[in-house]
């Protein structure tokens, strides 16, 4: 099992250190002997036919600058990438929102080299879904992407594998950890939203520009993309309708509790006679509803099906080991899978 | 795709009238055309090479008289059971607590067939359940049982998918519907168990013969199968340890509720230095524990894993086309998959 990935952040390097700690599970569970041909930064890639040493790589911290002292230290040459030859590609590049480059690229050349493709990062996805879908149908190849659509919450395996042949109506999602944090701290506190993404910033949850997360982007990102994989359509972010948390008022919030309700940023794609409904906005819902009860920075899907009625999942662990954990998950599901 | 279905009873019709319904669905899909090729009955196998007639069979309505009827209609006779030859079973007879029959043998035969199968009933499961997956292993096909495990609700896709790879600590779940129920209605109405019973037995939600449910050993069936496979165990039901709901008292409940709790029919598998205890017992949980919120009826299973944190799943619907949709989904993931 050659295994490439693109990008050394930290999620990269929890997928290292999970490939490094549980070789031995993983080959006598999967019959997978995992070897980690090459790790692709910008300036090129650092490979080794047997597989690079991950217990002295680890040393080297994390980032651009850990994978060149390795290099250099190990006597590999960083080397132009003009092939790969393996079995996977991790890529796990931080996302660019612009044009998911240089995602795209990475994933189209694992592609063309006959290699299915975890991704971790959503650029990619979200700018060329069609075109990358397109392609691995023709090379028959397959592509994952839990790690891009709530991570070590199992959206796309439940939509796809738990309700394999189910007559799906709809799912609604709270698909973003910094807005929950948000929307819970102004239920218990009674603050305004720009007080209470402050507070968020200072313990690190919400990042220095919140603009993805606190505008809906990030669900409405996450939303299509799954929608296009349950209901096999070529949606685009902006046939999503978005709205995001900053307008909401401690007014609405305090008449959501009254009704005992709660106000979620909830993600909702809805199928009505072959045409998809989707939007991300700020919503209550009842306390009861599955989706009420996440803790603190927990995400949540609910889907609803014809036969097997409402379907919830709620939790996974929104952090670096977690999303490298929904990348490893999404390999070994690849490799014992013949699509 | 060539499947054989034994026994003939609500979720075996139910079953049926999926694959009717769905045909079309599940070829464009999935590139799969299933077809009937024959179902079992004590008295012996209606088959047609050619398939059965769905839309005909359908008419018949359920049972083996059902059976019966369409074989003497449609000049099939029914013939003693000698060779399957077929690519999965559907194995869908009553689940019989003795001994497993005639689903062991049914099982044992299209395992040895070459075939997969997708158990529905639980009783060849529990009493067999090594010789089973070694038989299987050995002739290198896979045995599914979503449905025999709490059907609608994913509790085995996503332990041993969605999971995959991951360090699972322990779970525990509300696997059973009819002590849900009461336990709810207890909460809800101070009254005693055997009231409680008394009613969801009138409203048809209790069976009339209730021990299995209310003892604690359908929860414990299902706890030590999934138990066996996530963590790669052979325990049998002997292995847990059981308490029923019918000792629960007002007073409990009422304590309970005055904690900010529910009490629960916990099954609990934990993992502990390669020894693996587990319970099933009446157990207090906190109002924001995701099993304290589900809706009647409704069933749940929460993990516990290093890597991902807690993945918690409630809902799927506990009726016959629910776990007719659990058979049909196992169905497709062991054709899409070759382990």
């Amino acid at each position: 099992m050659d295994i490439y990935i693109s990008g050394y952040g930290v999620v990269a390097k929890e997928f290292v250190q999970l490939i490094h700690d549980k070789a031995e599970t993983i080959a006598s569970r999967y019959s997978i002997t995992p070897k980690i041909k090459g790790i692709i930064i910008r300036e090129g890639i650092v490979q080794s036919e047997e597989g690079l040493d991950l217990t002295r790589l680890l040393h080297y911290g994390v980032g651009t600058m850990a994978i060149k002292d390795y290099a250099k230290d190990s006597h590999y040459p960083i080397q132009p990438l003009d092939q790969m030859s393996g079995h996977v590609l991790i890529e796990a590049t931080s996302t660019n929102a612009n044009d998911g480059e240089p995602a795209y690229s990475y994933i189209k050349q694992a592609l063309t080299s006959h290699m299915d493709v975890v991704s971790i990062s959503k650029g990619a996805l979200v700018h060329h879904y069609e075109e990358l879908m397109q392609l691995s149908q023709s090379v028959n190849r397959r592509i994952k992407f839990s790690g891009a659509t709530a991570a070590a919450l199992p959206t796309l395996d439940v939509g796809e594998y738990s309700l394999a042949g189910m007559t799906l109506t709809r799912f609604e999602g709270v698909l973003n950890g910094t807005t929950s944090y948000i929307l819970d701290d102004m239920h218990e506190h009674d603050i305004d939203p720009v007080v209470s993404l402050q507070r968020a910033q200072e313990v690190g949850i919400a990042e220095k520009d919140p603009e993805m997360d606190v505008s809906g982007k990030d669900s409405a990102n996450k939303l299509f993309l799954l929608a296009n994989r349950f209901f096999n359509q070529n949606c685009h972010l902006q046939d999503v309708s978005v709205d995001g948390i900053m307008n909401v008022t401690r007014n609405q919030i305090a008449d959501a509790k009254v009704s005992n309700q709660k106000i979620v940023l909830l993600a909702s794609a809805v199928m009505d006679n072959q045409t998809i409904h989707m939007h991300v906005r700020p919503t209550p819902i009842s306390m009861a509803h599955p989706l009420a009860n996440l803790a603190p920075k927990e995400k949540g899907i609910c889907f609803y099906t014809e036969e097997m009625g409402r379907v919830a999942v709620i939790g996974g662990a929104s952090s670096p080991v977690g999303a490298a954990g929904a990348a490893l998950k999404d390999m070994i599901n690849l490799v014992q899978a013949n699509f």
